[in-house]
């Protein structure tokens, strides 16, 4: 009795709060603010290009501990640093390396400071929810408060009484670049570029400007610029007694331009004051800014810019209704959501337009051109899950990816504002294109996308994203004298993406191809290495590298054979051949050994992509399915949590909260381009999936959970789970009610 | 017979080659390209806001003995220097402090180089001419040649087949400045602006953009960016492989910021080609910039431009007919007439716009507005000379100073570009206003100039351009401890200012001003020392500063009493009181004997204003007149050459070459605001001014000169001169024919 008492009354309790609360009220943006899960809990909108996040990385290592000058660090918050310098209005979530983060306003008060070591703030009631951020900053009384719409990033800041002002600083920022041009239009009006880019330390040849119109709810009393030039060393610095100060440029209105650069706007309140301040952002223009600035935001108020902002994540994140479980599991899943919905986001401006990757040229679309497309991630879960959830954003992301190859001969990489940052390895693109197609979403040029993907697959000669190709087609593999970093994850990467294309052959009835394409995707049996049980880097001769250590490359220590990983986190990461894995490794057994091995060791890491489907390949192994349930479930609780260090590590542009949508939602998409899931015990009693009703007739999806207990007690309708923990995509995506019954092994 | 002879055939050479010469023949950019002269030899158009200048003054200082860097230098340009690092298309003539020269191109051959270090060539043929100037690049076997309208540069590059480019740099300057922002706008056009300013090292908080739009006449086969970012010397750096090294960004077509930024057009030439680069200039905007080369030039070749400059040249310099004398001397004199017509420049574009003085608009003219008045030195004899010959000019000049005042609030001092420098001392606009005022040119609002003066002149509170103003209307004079530098120097300035307005206040029939300000103008006495002879530092307390060396100041050093002069270079600056100084000296003979000793020790500084009316103080003796013609004809010859290092220093704007075109015209205007010519020996046999029938009646002055001996041989023709070796302003411009007759003493 006592058990279904305690389950009442969470149902009451539940039931009372849900009345109340829409899942966008679920979200938690300090989730994976800290343990370096490298989200913001700055304000934005769904896929937004602005956003408003507060910027606690610069300078004060001992107000800062995570500082990001002294170390590798990709985001503009941390969640344990105390010191506050600003508000960046781009900025990226869950990446690994440090980029924009610029366009940074601060709310001060006396006399105007603009050096950002003097004039940051500690700050304390943080509040941050969907689409909104706001803090008390200690040393000025001001509370900020902060919103966005898709291009605007919107800040109301409530001053006390006295001398106000208003920073905007270019030359504070997260990236690396530096440059800046700012041009005080009127009292009421900045506009501006920063140079941003090198992402990763990669092609700093094609940084870029992002430009901004920023408006003034209330005109300033005093302006002006500060410049700080570079300390001049030659004879003539003896005559220069500004040299190397600070410049404040009072009242100037014409371009400045310099690496460390600021605007300010000052006020003289004679009473408590709020002023708004609205930053419309594009990759275009400064006339696109501006115009995005008006119709987007225009005359609305933060209020009515929040509730638009609010509503449109109420809608996003109402497609999956969940019921029966904490209000933590709650959050947890419905901030993972949120954050599945921020990259890959918008590039284009309102009226269309986007700089084009490569040409220099601006193009113009009639849909979305998304951008940040961290495809070595993302190919894994994430697009699986966009199909699913959200049809019409996956099918304009593959049109953006289609339009790369139009403009740039090639399809993205790791993409980011219509720059290829060539990180990672692998031939992604190929795979979300496959996959997508073969989920049922046609509706793009796939032969475009079948002849982008065949050059990338072909092409030995001169080819950006295969690198190394010429030996994997001669040979099989990729030889650590290929000169190509990271060989056996390489050739691993090669194989999955030609077993895509593979897929994609037969489906479009190219039956050629699908045969060579098949023989190409099994070609990592050749770096099975039977007596050490690993793939191994191998050189091209044939002969294994020599000193052979299986944990070397744990924790993104360099290694020789693999990237971002080692011999343990990339055995099993052959999706699409799982089977034939088992094989050469002597059977299930032995495969499940070394699967228990992995875990038991503390070989696995939940923070990195190679072996995040571990875990379900327990249901590949009869018998041993059960393992895949207790896994994830161990999984979740250890490394999921409703709190700042609530991520398994970097978000990577939402990929691991993807995992962590489809683990709780009970099912998972293991094979990519192999439409097909496997489940596990969902976190939720009942998870219902409303479908787009322009991409599927079936209008949802209903999950039933229960455990084997309960159902024996109560529930005698039939259980799907048991009979062989796979679906096939259609037969999922048809299904209008799925009861999910837990067995005990 | 011998003589005649002689004479006879200088006259047949004149006259055989003036048939073919026109004043702008005569001209020879090179004067005052050594010895400090700090003139260039670049093309430029009459009072041109762009020009285009070799750049020859950055590196490898065993080539350029002269380095911008490593002195105080302030030209673009030195005779003695060897490497060429490309033509700077805004720059200034004849100033003492280093600003300007940027939007450098440089044409080169081979693969892309863009550091200046490394580009840089020697050159030889150098051929200068009023409006043209080419060189061949040795390294490169390029012919530069270049011309310019009054705000487009215009160039032509000779290349050889092969590949060949024209880089545009964006770091390299003159001035201190650095900043710039370009922009590829297609393979034949680039905009861009680059921050100039600080000149003189003052006011660095106003330093400002000009912008400008290049085009290439023929489309680039392929273009791009070079930006060199600063090292970076965090911890990220071990990350930055690119970390302060070059980058080349090919192709790039969105804006660029940073302070070490170009751009570049690249031919692959299968055939000798030559490429015209325009650029158009403006302080306004890229809008005006490109309206400016648009409407300016447009299709105009570059012959076609060179025509229109050289007769604009000739219309100007032709205001003079000079005859009689030697190629030499002709070129000499019409070369400093050229020098006269180079600053004040023209600051608004095509449309009239320009940038305001301090408030940061954009005001619009009517006529022109000019800019770069170096008043200090002008006041003294150049605006008089341009009321006679350009008298449109002259009181277009009032105009934009009064403008100044309507939008400052103040009348200019040393205004660039519309900033104010502050550069040295005295209140120089009220004379300049005055004396053109007093010298019947008075189309100008009379009344609002007068309120201008008497604000610097009575404001003790807030006053920018009289520092010490309240202790010299107290004591009379500036003391050694009012903070003021140089309060001699400071003291004589305001004497004379106020016996300017003085002036204009009797013309206006204001005598309780005139009263006032006559008393304030004679107060330099109280610096006289009757003990040393000398007007020396005071305490305000009326104790002489202690010790007193008369020698102190010369050659620029910083002293105590005196701004770029010494005791003697000063103790004669009092040109509105001269016997009075006579008289507190002792008389006539105490006068003669000091002013002697000047030139017989050394003292006399040609290089510099404070003394540059001396030798026509000895007009002021009886019986020592011919000292004039003596003292002056010894100055040109020594000073004033047809060479590189024919000017005596710097030309200031034009001061130098003004006191020498008057010097060789045989009359010199001593008195700022008081309308009175005095005589000297001119250099020529017979000079005629052509008089602007606009503003004057009478259709042109000739002035013919014979010595004693010929006259009284041959030629009973009246003689002015000797009557008493002045004329009234209004005389002389009503003569129609003027008889000089040199006598022996």
């Amino acid at each position: 009795m006592k058990n279904v008492y305690l389950s009442l009354l969470a149902f009451l309790i539940f039931g009372f709060i849900s009345a109340q609360q829409a899942p966008v009220d679920y979200v938690n943006p300090f989730i994976g603010t800290s343990n370096y899960g490298a989200t913001n809990p700055g304000a934005i909108a769904p896929r937004g290009m602005a956003s408003v996040s507060p910027f606690n990385v610069a300078g004060r290592i001992d107000l800062n501990p995570l500082e990001k000058d002294s170390q590798w660090l990709s985001n503009p918050y941390v969640y344990e640093n105390k010191f506050l310098t600003g508000f960046s209005h781009v900025n990226m979530s869950g990446v690994g390396c440090p980029d924009l983060g610029v366009i940074i306003t601060m709310p001060t008060t006396g006399e105007l400071e603009t050096d950002h070591l003097k004039y940051g703030s500690t700050y304390s009631e943080e509040t941050a929810k969907a689409g909104y951020y706001s803090a008390n900053l200690d040393k000025y009384k001001v509370r900020a408060e902060a919103t966005a719409s898709t291009r605007v990033g919107v800040s109301r800041y409530s001053f006390p009484a006295g001398k106000s002002n208003i920073l905007l600083n270019l030359g504070l920022g997260l990236t690396n670049e530096q440059g800046a041009m700012v041009h005080v239009v009127s009292p009421t009006e900045i506009e501006g570029m920063r140079t941003v880019g090198s992402f990763c330390y990669n092609n700093a040849e094609a940084a870029y400007p992002v430009y901004f119109v920023a408006n003034f709810s209330k005109p300033a009393d005093e302006f002006g610029i500060w410049k700080t030039p570079y300390n001049y060393e030659g004879e003539e610095a003896q005559w220069m007694t500004y040299n190397g100060k600070t410049r404040i440029k009072e009242g100037f209105t014409r371009e400045v331009m310099g690496d460390s650069i600021g605007a300010y706007m000052t006020y003289d309140f004679n009473e408590p004051q709020e002023v708004e301040v609205k930053i419309g952002i594009s990759y275009v223009s400064l006339e696109n800014a501006r115009e995005n600035l008006d119709k987007e935001v225009g005359d609305l108020s933060f209020e009515e810019v929040y509730e638009q902002t609010k509503e449109a994540w109420n809608k996003k994140l109402k497609v999956v209704e969940v019921e029966g479980v904490s209000e933590d599991d709650k959050t947890i899943f419905y901030t993972a959501l949120y954050h599945t919905q921020i990259h890959p986001n918008i590039l284009n401006d309102f009226n269309g337009e986007y700089p084009e990757i490569a040409t220099g040229k601006t193009g113009k679309t009639e849909g979305t051109r998304y951008t940040t497309f961290s495809l070595w991630d993302t190919y894994r879960n994430y697009h699986q899950l966009m199909s699913l959830l959200y049809p019409q954003e996956q099918l304009e992301m593959v049109k953006s990816m289609l339009a790369m190859y139009d403009e740039n001969g090639w399809l993205p990489k790791w993409e980011l504002n219509s720059t290829e940052t060539f990180t990672m390895v692998g031939d992604p693109a190929a795979v979300v294109i496959s996959d997508t197609y073969l989920r049922g979403l046609t509706d793009f040029d796939v032969e475009k996308a079948y002849k982008a993907m065949l050059k990338s697959a072909l092409d030995t000669v001169s080819n950006p994203l295969r690198p190394g190709l010429k030996q994997y087609v001669d040979n099989g593999y990729v030889g650590v004298d290929s000169g190509v970093p990271g060989p056996v994850s390489t050739t691993l990467e090669y194989n999955i993406a030609d077993y895509a294309i593979a897929q994609l052959a037969k489906s479009l009835g190219k039956e050629k191809d699908y045969k060579t394409f098949s023989d190409r995707a099994f070609s990592y049996k050749k770096l099975y290495n039977s007596e050490t049980g690993f793939l191994q880097p191998k050189y091209s001769s044939g002969k294994w590298y020599q000193p052979f250590d299986p944990l070397a490359g744990a924790n993104f220590e360099k290694n020789v054979g693999y990237i971002e990983g080692n011999a343990w986190q990339y055995l099993f990461m052959v999706p699409h051949d799982i089977k034939g894995l088992m094989k050469i490794m002597g059977g299930a057994e032995s495969f499940e050994n070394k699967l228990d091995k992995v875990f038991e060791a503390g070989h696995y890491d939940m923070a990195n992509e190679p072996d995040i489907l571990y875990p379900y390949l327990y249901n590949y192994i009869e018998g041993s399915e059960y393992k895949t349930s207790a896994k994830v479930t161990e999984l979740i609780k250890k490394y999921y949590k409703n709190s700042p260090a609530g991520l398994p590590g970097n978000d990577d542009t939402g990929t691991m909260s993807a995992w962590l949508v489809y683990s709780m939602m009970g099912f998972y998409p293991v094979t990519p381009a192999e439409p097909i899931y496997t489940f596990t015990k969902p976190a939720f009693e009942q998870i219902k999936i409303n479908l787009n009703d322009q991409y599927y007739d079936n209008e949802s999806i209903i999950i039933n959970y229960r455990s084997s207990e309960e159902t024996s007690n109560s529930d005698k309708s039939p259980a799907f789970l048991l009979k062989d923990f796979f679906i096939n995509h259609n037969d999922f995506l048809n299904s209008k009610k799925i009861n999910l019954i837990t067995v005990d092994n």
